[in-house]
């Protein structure tokens, strides 16, 4: 994921693409592997993308792609490719039926929005029109929440997904120090499923934590969890669990 | 900042870190450049690490100190940096303090969290007692909100900032591509003032933009807003200014 946008780093705005596109990707068997927030300047978008690109299957964008002049990223993209960007007539076609008949012109900055890399494919957008773009592995999605959520359920039909990864989780009032000894152990011995603990603290006191395991080997799961959960009821009668999917 | 934890990555925990983190450090003088977020894995650490430390003023890390097996951070800050790892005296007496007297032991495990890499200074946790550290200009902090939070407050005494940067900000009723043009000439004209134009939806439909101004230079701040005022109240009746500090 490359989350570009100065206010995401200023802390004027809160990202919430990140776990929304995680937790879509989880349903299509993508796993997010690294994500990188970065300001609206070109080298940076550039060093960023070149890094990302080469190392995984896919790069996941959001932000940049609206009408004013910090919106650079359609740019930036088709200088990281070495293609040419313009107008592209399809996506000129869909800002003209979106604007017909709204209160708003569709202004040589609004056109901006066409813009589209050379070689690549739009990415629907049925919120505002502007569409986002796929090209090579780089899928270039807007910032604004309620419009990626729509891109994206277009753009997960361009995408090539893995073995679904399942979950299970407990929650338990124990002290995660408490927990570390035979999570460790639980950890070493099913080696293909991911095993995450998370405290949570209220009026600054431990008040339990969250055991999370992780794979696609549904069986290596299944006994793990059985483990986990013998493991926990011996030592705490406090034993609950969360639904599968969280 | 780099932030650590495969529980950001899954979507299973929604980051607020970064957001607090940077306007803390507005406050100091200090932007971020750049956010990445990896998995408890030692490799994608290291490799983040080197490339911030070595880009950065500061890096700012948070996750991965606690008790269990994932909690790989310190090692991989002492790798890094090639210096030894041990069981620090101070840090190990703050945990007894903590310990004694609670409901929990000071087993093993938990004592791995007294374990800091050679050279580095404490940092405090008033809240949970093991301490974060900072070694060169890496400073290490939980990634428990909370946590963190209080860590943070220790932690900006060692930071050396810039000068404070200001902003002044606009609410009004336009589409973004109605200022689009606008905002291009006002950055033009003031070229160290940071413009960021922020559009909001609701049902699907353009709700209004948030014009945002920065800059450390509070005369250019100040003319720029001025102008941009002046050009929103020719285009709309309906402009509110937003409080100084959002």
């Amino acid at each position: 994921m490359l989350l570009i946008g100065d206010e995401l780093l200023s802390g004027q705005t809160q990202d919430s693409n990140l776990a929304h596109i995680a937790k879509r990707l989880q349903e299509c068997g993508i796993r997010i592997g690294e994500a990188r927030m970065v300001a609206d300047n070109t080298d940076d978008i550039l060093t960023a993308l070149n890094h990302l690109r080469k190392r995984y299957d896919y790069v996941l964008t959001t932000g940049g792609i609206g009408p004013t002049h910090d919106d650079i990223t359609a740019d930036v993209i088709a200088q990281a490719f070495g293609v040419e960007i313009s107008h592209n007539e399809e996506a000129v076609r869909r800002l003209e039926a979106q604007y017909t008949g709204s209160n708003y012109v569709l202004n040589e900055s609004r056109l901006r929005m066409a813009r589209i890399p050379h070689g690549a494919r739009l990415i629907d957008n049925p919120v505002s029109g502007a569409p986002g773009f796929m090209l090579d592995n780089v899928v270039v999605m807007a910032g604004v929440p309620e419009i990626m959520r729509a891109m994206l359920e277009h753009a997960v039909s361009f995408l090539k997904g893995g073995t679904l990864e399942e979950s299970r989780s407990v929650r338990v009032h124990l002290g995660e120090g408490d927990l570390a000894a035979p999570l460790r152990q639980l950890q070493e011995k099913w080696k293909n499923v991911r095993i995450g603990c998370y405290p949570s603290f209220s009026d600054g006191k431990p008040s339990g934590v969250r055991v999370v395991l992780r794979s696609n080997d549904t069986t290596a799961l299944e006994s793990a969890f059985k483990a986990l959960l013998g493991v926990l009821r011996e030592m705490s009668e406090n034993v609950e669990i969360l639904q599968r999917k969280e």
